[in-house]
């Protein structure tokens, strides 16, 4: 493995070595990447995701060099290709963590780079250290993957972390998910295709309060306002969602509040306290996945 | 002390305390922050605070994760609160320095962070590390605070730096402050309140001239011409309160000239060179006000 | 030397022990610049130089503080110039990278600076660690300088690498150089009348084709687009320099094609894999010459 581009790379036997390691880095400090730099290439900002991935890099004892603003600084506004500077900053950097607005440009970064690429997120396309890290969280938390139900919430449509953590849901077994979205924003059909191929268990429903009860998992996102032909649809939709200690009632009480954030209101903030949520908890095990990846990548 | 959010919180034992420790690092190098990661998290530009910072962090051993357009760039423009920005980025990082546009912004990021919070400037409200590094020039440079004159001269209303020294003074003994301003840039009815309740003598007047003559410290300000209704009334006053070599031949030989900084034409280049003048010595000793807050605060 | 602002201060004493520097740099790893703060000064975004000088100097053991936009953000939107900034900042750094978009800029900033300055760009003035990396990646690649024969091509009135080379080059014994233009974009006067006092041999053309065989460095830049009057009058000469396989094929072997890079079309990417194409280990080059500087002017 030298480059992170897409789920569809990772098998069960590679995701157990990363999570693994993750907790093996969490027990036992570690220097083992003094010396080595990582290029932080943003071309559209996400300073969380930026963060999250230069303090994983400077915690195993290496460097950064960093723009959040690829998009306008660069030589790209010049005409440069992304190969190009790929290929420049290859000279620079030991690895290079990669956030671009087109689908696909990961990979093609990665077809000519001199140094592993990490895919930060690219477009519409994938996002997998975040689809790693949700898995991760579910196992730290649950203390397993098989066997459990989630419920995925909100705009399923549009949502680049519940497609790529969907894909990983489907290589486990006995899995049971609840898609949960205004009849508009339901999942793909590329999504429920791979599932069915996968004998993994699914249920399309609008109702969040029928089924909360029976959740190990409630996966949060936010509904993007922008979505909705008209302001009256989108606040029907948005506070039919909206997880209050109320519905946190109905909940188990083993199990988990998920969140890729930022949230907005869909988590109210009452939520925060409750044994349930895990989201803020989920950034610190997404800290723990970008610091075994680096390791894993970095040729030592 | 957990956070440094403002000049409140600073006794004269906690002062002292600071002074010594900015000191010491300043004599004997020390790589004590090793393994610790500072965020700088500006919501609004200041590249020569964001930089002091840095510096100090990087001085005692420390990494830096930085933003310097927080505001524009992270999701707080998808319409996170600042509370959740900083529970996440405390999972990053174990101390934020944070500079926002709003006031009471950092006991807010303060009231829910897990990690020190050390408030870099809060809109119109407080800049505690500013007002520090100003009473320590003072006390590096003239050997004492107890018994000296002041005269705090520019926009004295608007002028958050003002504000919060004049805080401070009002905790020694017999100091005596000149405000000095036009008419309608007077200093603020709180601060004459509490440096009355402190018995601190102090005195308003418009002419810089008279008394320039009689103080320990001239600590000029930036006069902003937007304050003002016309052009022709910025130039009168801005024009009367310049500091030229004439000016200074008229102050003590063991006095000093401070600035906040940046300076545009307030004091003339000409006094650079003279030895009153400490504006710039005044960063410096403003490194070592930061290296010693960074220091104390972060848990070892 | 303490500064590095202009190709006009280097002799060719001190480009060898530059290139020696940087060669010795690469085969043994040193951390000699341990504990020592570069400050990224750039007025005008190049994230290209930025990252090759802060690799630089995080390989050399260094840390860095960077602004990658300080004319927007700095105090400079405030009044101050560019001497005050130089002045605070030089308190927080060791070495200070200044990238300015005015010309005489790095040596103002010199004339007041406590730190070494490194000139990374000044307007349409000098940027000598480009000149100073191309001249080493011809040493590196064809073993020598003395004697060589290159064709400098594209838009030599206004480009500002190939004056700085064609003025290092004129340091040398026996050199060739081919002025390969559209006849508006002959390189000027001043360059011209330089070469004829160092007795080095010049001729110009606008016929790349004809002495594409003959040299031993095919120094390509980019045509830029806004300097034509027409559309039509850009795409005559744009075309007629771009170099392809079929041009190479008419080049000598041991040759090399030098680029400054970004790239646009000027070079087909099917040259990338041709062993004349250099323009990426350029890049590598430039990053052991700037680890070279960091060490020549930091004091240690």
């Amino acid at each position: 493995m030298k480059h992170i581009i897409k789920s569809q790379q990772l098998d069960q036997k590679l995701i157990n070595r990363i999570f693994a390691l993750a907790t093996a880095l969490e027990k036992k400090k570690s220097q083992v990447l003094k010396g080595k730099i990582m290029a932080s290439l943003f071309y559209e900002p996400s300073t969380r995701t930026r963060f999250s991935f230069e303090s994983a890099m400077i915690r195993l004892g290496g460097s950064v060099i960093t723009t959040e603003n690829a998009k306008e600084f660069s030589s790209v506004a010049k005409g440069e290709t992304l190969e190009d500077s790929i290929k420049v900053i290859g000279n620079y950097a030991d690895v290079i963590v990669l956030r671009h607005d087109e689908q696909g440009s990961a990979e093609r970064a990665a077809s000519v780079s001199s140094v592993p690429i990490i895919n930060a997120g690219d477009g519409a396309g994938q996002h997998p250290t975040q689809a790693l890290l949700d898995l991760y969280t579910i196992k730290r938390e649950l203390g397993k993957i098989d066997g459990i139900t989630l419920a995925l919430v909100g705009d399923l449509k549009n949502g680049r972390t519940i497609r790529s953590l969907s894909y990983l849901l489907g290589k486990y077994k006995n899995i049971k998910i609840y898609f949960v979205s205004p009849i508009g924003l339901r999942v793909g059909e590329d999504i429920k295709i791979y599932l069915k191929e996968q004998q993994t268990d699914y249920e399309e429903t609008t109702d969040l309060f029928s089924i909360v009860g029976k959740v190990d998992v409630l996966y949060q996102t936010r509904i993007q306002k922008e979505r909705f032909a008209t302001k009256k649809e989108y606040e029907k939709f948005n506070g039919c969602y909206t997880i209050d200690g109320e519905l946190v009632k109905k909940m188990k009480i083993k199990s988990i509040i998920m969140h890729p954030l930022p949230r907005v209101n869909e988590i109210l903030t009452e939520v925060d306290k409750l044994p349930q949520a895990v989201y803020f908890k989920q950034t610190y095990y997404g800290l723990l996945i970008r610091m075994a990846l680096l390791k894993l990548v970095i040729k030592l």
